[in-house]
This record gives C-alpha cells, sequence and structure tokens, in this order.
C-alpha cells in the first residue's frame, strides 16, 4: 500500500528542491530500477505497479507512460573536491541545460570509459528525472561531479595535461598533430547547446579543436549538437590514446 | 491580420493528416524561416508576432514559448525512385521513431555532407514540426526520400556498393580491414531506437561493424543512441574516405 502523503512525497521529487531537501531521486522502468539495485546506490523504496495499482503507478510516475516500477534512490554524497584525481579522460560541461543532452552524454562517457565527468553549477541536475532516464543507466555507472570549470581546467594544466575543446576556429581534430595527451589528465570541455564554450572556460582551452565538416571547406550547418560533438571527439580521443 | 479559421488551419499542421492533404508544414524561428526563405523550398506564408500579436502567434505556434516567427512551407515532391544515384555515402534509417534523433540525424547528414538520406515509411514523419526544429535547418539542405530499405540495399550491392550497419557482434570499425567503399554506393544502416536494425535489412548488411567501448571488453552500457552511432560512424567513414 501508499498513502496519498506518500504519493505526494514520490511525485514532488520531480523538483529539485524536494530531492535536495529528501536526498532522494527517482528512477523508473525495469532497467533502470534493476540496474540501480545492482548498482552502489542506496535505493530506499520500489513501488511496482502490481502491488500498488495502475492508477497510483500514473500518480506518482513523472512519464507520460508509467513505467511498472519506480525506484527512490539515495543522492550519493558528491566527495569530489573539485580536483582531478591523476591522469585519464575527463569531460567538462560548461552549462549543459537540456536534459536529454546531459543524459546522453552521460551513456557516451559510459560506453568510452571516461573517467569521470564535471559540470558546471548551472548545468542542469543531473538527479532531474528526464536526465535520469536519458542515461538508460549510465547514471548507475559514471563517476559524475559539480565542480568549478575554469579551475578544473587550470588543476589539468597543473598537472602536466590538456584541456581540448572544439570551436569552429580550431584545429582538424584528424590531423597529425593532434596530442590527446596520453599518460596526463586530457579534459575535454563540452559547451553551452546555444553559446558553446563560456569565455572564461575557452580562454584555459589549451588546444582547439574543430570536427571537420564535408565538404572541408563549406560548412553545411553551423554546428553539431552538444552530444553530437562529445561522441565524435571521445570516439576519436579512444582511437589514439593508448590507455 | 489572420482569421480564427486561418489559425486553426496552421495550427493543424502539427498533425501529418493536415500536411497531407495540404501539402504544407510549419518551421519556426527567425535562423528556421530565414534558412526556409534562402532554400529552394516554396515559402506559403510567413507570420510575425509584431504583425498578427503575441496571443495569436501563441496560438499557431506547437512550441511551449512561441517563436517571433513561423512559416508555413510546401512539401517538396519526392522525385526519388527509391534507388541509388550513382556513387556516394547515404543513410537509410530502419524505423527511426524519435522526432528529435530524426531531426538529429539530419543534421549530421548535413555536416558530414551525405549525398542522400532514405528513410523507411515507418519512420517518423520527416515534416513533424519537433523533427523541423531538431534540423536547426539541415532539412532544407539534406536530400531526404521514403524508400523501401531492403530494396535499396540490394540496389547497392547490385551497383558494387556496399552496405554498413552496427551490431554488438561486429567487426571493430576501426580496424584497418575496414573498406569504407570509395567509389561506390555506400549505405549506412541506422537501427531502430529500441530494437536496432531489423531482421530483414540484417540479413543485407554486408559489413557488420561495432564501435568499441573502452575498456574493449567491458562494454558499459548496452548500446549508444542512434543519432550518437550514426555520428560516429559518419565521421570514421568521411576521415578514411578519399572522396
Amino acid at each position: 500500500m501508499i498513502s496519498a502523503a506518500e504519493i505526494k512525497f514520490v511525485k514532488s521529487l520531480s523538483q529539485k528542491k524536494y530531492r535536495d531537501s529528501s536526498g532522494l531521486f527517482v528512477a523508473e522502468g525495469e532497467k533502470l530500477v534493476s540496474e540501480a539495485l545492482a548498482s552502489s546506490f542506496k535505493v530506499e523504496n520500489v513501488y511496482r505497479k502490481e502491488e500498488i495499482g495502475e492508477d497510483k503507478m500514473g500518480r506518482i510516475s513523472s512519464l507520460s507512460s508509467p513505467s511498472p516500477v519506480l525506484a527512490t534512490i539515495h543522492i550519493p554524497e558528491d566527495l569530489s573536491d573539485g580536483k582531478l584525481p591523476g591522469k585519464g579522460l575527463f569531460l567538462a560541461l560548461d552549462s549543459i541545460r537540456d536534459p536529454g543532452n546531459l543524459g546522453t552524454i552521460l551513456r557516451i562517457a559510459d560506453w568510452f570509459g571516461i573517467d569521470a565527468v564535471y559540470a558546471s553549477a548551472d548545468t542542469v541536475d543531473v538527479f532531474n528525472p528526464k536526465v535520469v532516464q536519458a542515461t538508460m543507466g549510465a547514471i548507475f555507472r559514471v563517476k559524475f561531479h559539480y565542480a568549478d570549470i575554469p579551475e578544473l581546467c587550470k588543476n589539468a594544466v597543473s598537472m602536466g595535461g590538456r584541456v581540448y575543446g572544439t570551436f569552429l576556429d580550431g584545429e582538424n581534430m584528424y590531423g597529425e598533430a593532434l596530442d590527446c595527451g596520453n599518460n596526463a589528465p586530457s579534459v575535454i570541455v563540452i559547451g553551452n547547446e546555444a553559446n558553446g564554450i563560456s569565455a572564461r572556460v575557452a580562454s584555459l582551452v589549451t588546444e582547439r579543436l574543430y570536427i571537420p565538416p564535408y565538404p572541408q571547406d563549406i560548412p553545411g550547418s553551423e554546428s553539431l549538437n552538444a552530444a553530437i560533438a562529445t561522441a565524435i571527439t571521445v570516439a576519436e580521443f579512444r582511437r589514439r590514446r593508448q590507455d
């Protein structure tokens, strides 16, 4: 059974202020809930349609077609001090606003074994239910931290690493000259969907890259979607890096 | 001025049956409307907020925050006979259902100069307003046709070309063995978001590819999003092909 107060509480977790005050977030669907249960995340409660009924399931769900199962899960403590742990391949999200993009980026990070993802404070909340669903479970595996991105860039350089970003006037990413930074911390910065990489972060990028369009001298559209550019860049780094 | 009947008519174009009966679709926003006007598409009408007022703009718009400008545009006649025009790099969409994915795939096709995109009849309608918006204008530049995908695959092979698809048991896409099919028609098949490439189309794929995860033996998530896999594959083909 589930009380009216509990229905209201679970439903409230679609809003950040209630996630913050309770320390809980929601994941829906067999796949996500089973991945949550198998992960290091602490699951608080699991609600199943056959136990609470379709009507109540519809009321606690934030999806248009409610899943057969929904879990409330504890938001893990962010133990990062905002510094890089050492060498590796990292993503730094400079104000990603679209929940679907953030979810997709975590899925890419999961596939390509990104060592950790750092996001600016104005990036969409990673425990927003739309983000959680879009990760397809990657949220339970990828290391994710909020951090000061300019400080993170400086930290990478101070450790002998590099900071990469894509710009329309950057160097062809497929050129021989690109050093993907084996055995050093490499941070790939992903800019905001509408405005790209912010001026402050752009000034700290050490390697300005460009994903060449085809034909090379006639770019068709003005830009690629943030998640698409991330995927192409990360795939190329993984193809080249020796670690 | 805009009459109540015209408001109702423009609003109705968010539904496929009214697009089919009128032969018109809608694009919103300064960027899309100016790209439509600069393209080979025939624009029927342009509605501006300063002319018809914010209230009426809100009523004809299908966006949650209405744009300052909206255009009704003629759906161009599909002159393709469902056969490939010759050598080149093509995409074949095997039942893409998500409007955002289709829009993103057209944006990728535009950036990487794909010669034409073919879609199965059960792919989401390309003139759906969510698709149009997600293309960011690529819809006005990319050649797009509905076609019988199995027939298209056979057509490619009969012309000495190849048909590529990504599968979890495919060959590493970055391997030396991959022949990207320079100077022949190359068709990259993109499968459905939930079910992948259909059995019938899969049986016609001549080169089964795999985007290697990292570490190579431990895939993190089970799959990449359809648009993400498309982007990584197309970028690699463009890096390798000589045309």
